[in-house]
């Protein structure tokens, strides 16, 4: 049993793992800015005795310092999952700002908080994105250039290379989560709030970015915790960076698009773009190479169908339990 | 004949830069902070008609972009030659803050004042520090994975993953150059100058940084210069990554010391440490793919061994024709 410090633990990944390290006996502080995290997100655990809540910017490195060093004097953060990050891939090609601060210095501040408090042990949300677009090779961890191609991917690559050269100077541990697309509740963004948003609003008929032939892999939401949680458990040296995803080869935004209409609105006319791309920085296809995770013996109990599946009814469910407007 | 903007260019690659662009007869304005720079080092030039010096620290964006704006009004800058970097590794060790300021917030003010103002092309001095210590490979460009071991590295591949980003999005052309260790005058830092100052301030005998078998490769900064104009010159695509390097296997910190000794010391006895690293970020040995350049039809004159023979004969000039206290 351990305390865990959770940055951006009230956005989409954070507030899926916050009960999964609760319900196994950790201790968790969450530290989020709220700029796209929401504490409702939370609202079921605030009353939990082992869970605290505190807002704060991880951005500002001294803020952050000041803030988490009380908490760990009382009891002593072994383990930071940075999750904490801008998740909007265009609205950081539109401004370089915003990836800057909130994906990157936001893990300059984070490492600056463990080096100054002796916080051994850090877990980070890395992404694909930083493999930028390598065509039709499956993409491994060591596989090479990382040209990024969104200020997102940049910025977590930025935040890899600062962890890095920590695992070097200071960090006794760290693992480094490579996400592919992940799906599921409470949603914020992403392609499958979109289109549902867009079915619900004109079921007949509405525009799809790109040509529809984007092909990607999906993860579940509860797999990627499972992932991680499983990665932090295995003793396998002080740096390591793995690929999280499914074996398989992935599926069409037309497929996505499909099964949204199906179940949202069966009378809709699908308008698809002209372009293989769906916006500056969207890679249009890739293949995720997980040997090393499968190897150490974890691998996703949903494939990248069953993800959107799953995750198509988790919006729905989410979108029927909520009066007020989507979130 | 072209407009160049050389930031850093007070620096040592800097100053060696801007006479080989003037003397194309190509205009040349350098930005420096003169932080580590020196504006002596450009002396010979303040007078030339295609010269100019702004003082301006390239970290501060806006500032760069009001600075530059008017220059590039009356000129259109063509070209960025961003060499503006902390060139100090155990500065940044000590301090992250050194390289993320100078490395790499210098960076992200140079994309956005080329964005702004629609600066088209962008040369980078990035650095082999990018991967890291990857033991006994020959390390070429698309080499993983990237895990820098210092915070210098670490923001000379932030900085490579942000112009990926601009390469996508606005940027029409970026050169990456990783550069090895590259000595010359006027030298400001680096091994060189640390052990020459040893051996002249105690002829008797001097202390060596690590246990001397750290086996690195060496580039004249003459090599250099001419390495980055004719990759600039070459019709390659938009973002070319591209090792600059002597294809040999490098030298050892005992043979350079032992060549400093001839030169400067004869009967010194030099003191070797136990570490084989020199310090936290030391990458003990590489060894350095330049295959891509020497397929371009690019070869440096002088080996590892050459140029740091040709460095200590610079060095030991530099010192005799300066009464002053050594840069």
């Amino acid at each position: 049993l351990s305390v865990n410090l959770v940055t951006g633990g009230a956005g989409f990944i954070g507030a899926n793992l916050v009960p999964r390290l609760l319900e196994r006996g950790h201790r968790v502080i969450v530290a989020d800015n709220l700029s796209r995290g929401r504490r409702i997100f939370l609202e079921a655990f605030e009353a939990h005795p082992c869970f605290q809540f505190v807002e704060v910017d991880c951005a500002e490195a001294e803020n952050l310092l000041q803030t988490i060093l009380p908490l760990h004097r009382n009891k002593a953060v072994e383990c930071v999952w940075h999750m904490a990050a801008n998740s909007d891939i265009p609205a950081g090609v539109a401004d370089p700002r915003v990836d800057l601060k909130d994906t990157f210095h936001s893990t300059f501040g984070v490492l600056e908080t463990m080096r100054a408090l002796g916080i051994p042990c850090l877990r980070f949300a890395s992404s694909s994105a930083v493999y930028g677009d390598l065509k039709d090779t499956a993409i491994s961890e060591s596989s090479g250039p990382l040209n990024p191609i969104s200020n997102y991917g940049a910025m977590k690559l930025a935040s890899e290379a600062l962890i890095s050269a920590a695992v070097e100077s200071f960090l006794k541990r760290a693992d480094i989560f490579r996400f592919p697309n992940v799906v599921g509740t409470p949603a914020t963004h992403g392609v499958l709030l979109d289109l549902i948003r867009k079915a619900m609003a004109s079921p007949g008929g509405f525009d799809i970015l790109g040509d529809g032939t984007q092909k990607k892999i999906y993860l579940h939401v509860q797999d990627l915790i499972s992932a991680m949680l499983f990665i932090g458990a295995q003793d396998i040296g002080r740096h390591n960076i793995i690929n999280i995803g499914p074996s398989d080869e992935g599926i069409t935004v037309r497929e996505i698009a499909q099964k949204i209409r199906s179940k949202v609105a069966p009378n809709a006319v699908l308008r698809f773009g002209m372009e293989s791309r769906g916006w500056v920085g969207d890679v249009p296809r890739f293949r995720y190479d997980t040997t090393r995770l499968a190897a150490l013996g974890w691998t996703p109990q949903l494939g990248s169908a069953a993800a959107i599946d799953k995750a198509i009814a988790d919006i729905m469910l989410q979108k029927n339990a909520s009066r007020e407007a989507p979130p």
